[in-house]
């Protein structure tokens, strides 16, 4: 295979055909593999009933990213922008040839944290990362995100009146509640916790108040949470039917 | 009875008047009927009130379901399409001719399985089956089947949004809540539960996260959750809204 | 106050101006209050605060109540359908004037239930059945009830949806947990209350399953549950947007 | 800085550019860390690691706030509505006038409460009043508020159907539920937060219905839940559709 035919397979940018190519297809399903196995080998469980198996199937993920990259790097001298070996050191440092690299690092830092549990839960967590790597692949959250950039001015101004609700319950709940529980509302910081959970209606129940007043005042920061989930509901839904409207009245013309 | 006016009585896309067939009505009620034998007869307490009776109601559904079973066998020959031993032999291998089968077989399963706890659960929700056979006798599930495909990819692209965040937090509090709770949050896996329980806003609070750090991003997760929630409601909203134009316009015309 | 002039003051659709009349908002405010009484006289901490108090208040909004009644029967003969005795008596068995006898019984009722606790509750619950006596002076209401019956059909379908979901995950989750928790999923009704729980993102979290194989088949419901909660405010608020646009259109012509 | 210099500079309607003066810019930055250190002083494990830091911290804020008053009643003499010491009287009686004072006065008031562990927590709360005062140099909320207005009919009569189903909801599980718990259902009252709870979505999980019949009720309470948060969502979803195409449709002219 030269270097042109690669260049081709590798950059979704250079192929003429819709959809991927074939070496692009198989590279997603190594990065779906590869993060599926550093998922599973967090569950302890399954590392005991597996001792060498996900540091091997670990590493054979990592040689063939490594492959990829280095292929990468040879064949993007077919673009005229990166040609030479100074190109190719800017092309190492764009943003896609960057997030290559990271899906890489974490193996070699392996080694070097092997005794510290949360530097190494850390690392497990980086190898996550390459799920990064298919955006690369992918144009179809652009979208997504332009329509939520329309409106991000409403959203914003959503964000900051839930923002408001969250301090004055909280605050209200740390003036009735704090006597009674100290710990859980003794403080605006603590009363957060309670407060988030409360107008999101998660409602974990792990910390409720207790006092006559501090029920009331929780029943209308529940209410108010109704309020806090219908508006950007209610925003995101005029956006997306406006932007409907739109696609089919072009659509006529 | 002859066998044309019975085919016209069992087959809904025969009859020419709307609406069901007395029979056909008799048949839905016999299977709502059926049905909730069914779950009431999971019910401990209520099987060791009446010993026999789910029992004898359950050979009594059976018996009725065979019948009708071999009537539509019988009548389907009017359809020039399932004439003779052959054609009969092609309908019972057509999807409703199938779910029909299903409805019958649990009953003759459920002597061989007599000790086994699981697997005689197993085939009384394999009776719950029954309710797809209702699925023949009406069409209105198309029409909204109709309004989630139109806007598919938003919804998948939505759900694919979802699920990254998913992945996403509960890697978060795997990081940094694994010292504290191993048995809650020991692995990615683990941590998922108390994901999905937060982004969808159920809440159970079986699992909630104790140290500082792992509520600020509980905080966060709770507070994407909203967004999970708002965006299918927009986009469904979205498309009904513009299901019903639709239908307004072409009125009008 | 002549027999004319009283009727006017109590019939709302005697009355040529727009509002209430002021007897009218003097009976809304009696209604109101005898309610709020109602609700505070269930609280024993009250009742044991002032133990005559509930009792007497309870005697003069009855006796206002009856007043009134016995007023609304007299000046009811200005209305040519209801004059005479025999059209008194044919007004007694009408929609509203049975709503307003509803409204003083539970008190007489009340001398015989002494002693059982149950019925003594069921009365209290009564009393509030009054404030069905505000629905003859507003008719608010008749607009939002259209809106949605102009949707019942899709509300019903997804109503359907969701009732057909429920019992879905419920024998999910009846099967796969019943050995482990046959206290809170031993059969198909009791893991219904689950069911709904976590369908309607209320989570309790009284009863969670607690074998893997639960909590997955769980994560699905609760991701399924954001559809149930996502159709039918979608159906809404494609309603009240049509409602809006038809008015605005209406108003243009 | 003369005085009308120092007018421009801290009066936003006597702006001629756009955006705010670095003045004002600099009295938001106070206001918010202001607000932040309020927030951080309640927690007390903060003020046990450095005792002083916030009174010294609260000193200068407040100080800073009073040199802001002073110059703004100084320089309020350009405007001729409020020139010599009978306008600037009347000055201070004006709305924002009043809440700047606000913003000061909780200072002086501490040393008078210094022994009352409720009193100290209600002015710290106070002093969260502070963020009120960024209500003057922003009008963004206007916006927002007039699309809630426009619908405040139709989210007032759902409020009220919300209401009504609230109490019904707690009515039912006070009847049923009383006898078992009669510590969470013994009287309405009580039953009502369990009722919020669920209406909401919430769902605590700190009470719980029990006997069969409660959960049933418990159970068409959730359902109804879904309904009392469809129906602002709709609401509103269809007032900012409706504020969307207004403006593009204005744009279109």
């Amino acid at each position: 295979m030269n270097k042109a035919t690669l260049y081709q397979q590798l950059a979704p940018e250079a192929r003429h055909e819709k959809g991927l190519s074939r070496l692009n297809q198989l590279i997603c399903l190594l990065i779906l593999l590869a993060s599926i196995t550093a998922i599973l080998e967090t569950e302890p469980m399954l590392r005991a009933m597996a001792p060498g198996l996900f540091k091997v199937l670990e590493a054979m993920f990592v040689c063939a990213f490594m492959i990829e990259y280095l292929l990468r790097l040879y064949s993007i001298g077919e673009d005229p922008r990166y040609r030479g070996f100074r190109g190719r050191l800017r092309y190492m440092f764009t943003f896609w040839a960057l997030v290559d690299l990271i899906a890489i690092l974490p193996f070699f830092l392996g080694f070097m944290t092997h005794n510290n549990a949360f530097l190494l839960r850390l690392l497990r967590l980086a190898r996550m990362l390459r799920l990064a790597r298919l955006g690369r692949f992918s144009q179809a959250w652009v979208s997504l995100a332009d329509a939520l950039k329309s409106r991000s001015h409403e959203l914003l101004l959503s964000a900051g009146v839930a923002g408001l609700l969250l301090l004055f319950s909280s605050c209200c709940l740390y003036v009735v509640e704090a006597a009674a529980q100290p710990e859980a509302f003794g403080s605006v910081p603590r009363a957060l916790w309670w407060s988030i959970a409360t107008l999101t209606t998660v409602g974990y129940g792990d910390v409720t108040p207790i006092t006559a007043l501090g029920k009331v005042f929780a029943g209308l920061t529940a209410v108010a949470g109704i309020g806090i989930i219908a508006m950007p509901t209610g925003i995101l839904a005029a956006a997306f039917s406006d932007a409907l409207q739109k696609k089919s009245s072009d659509a006529e013309k």
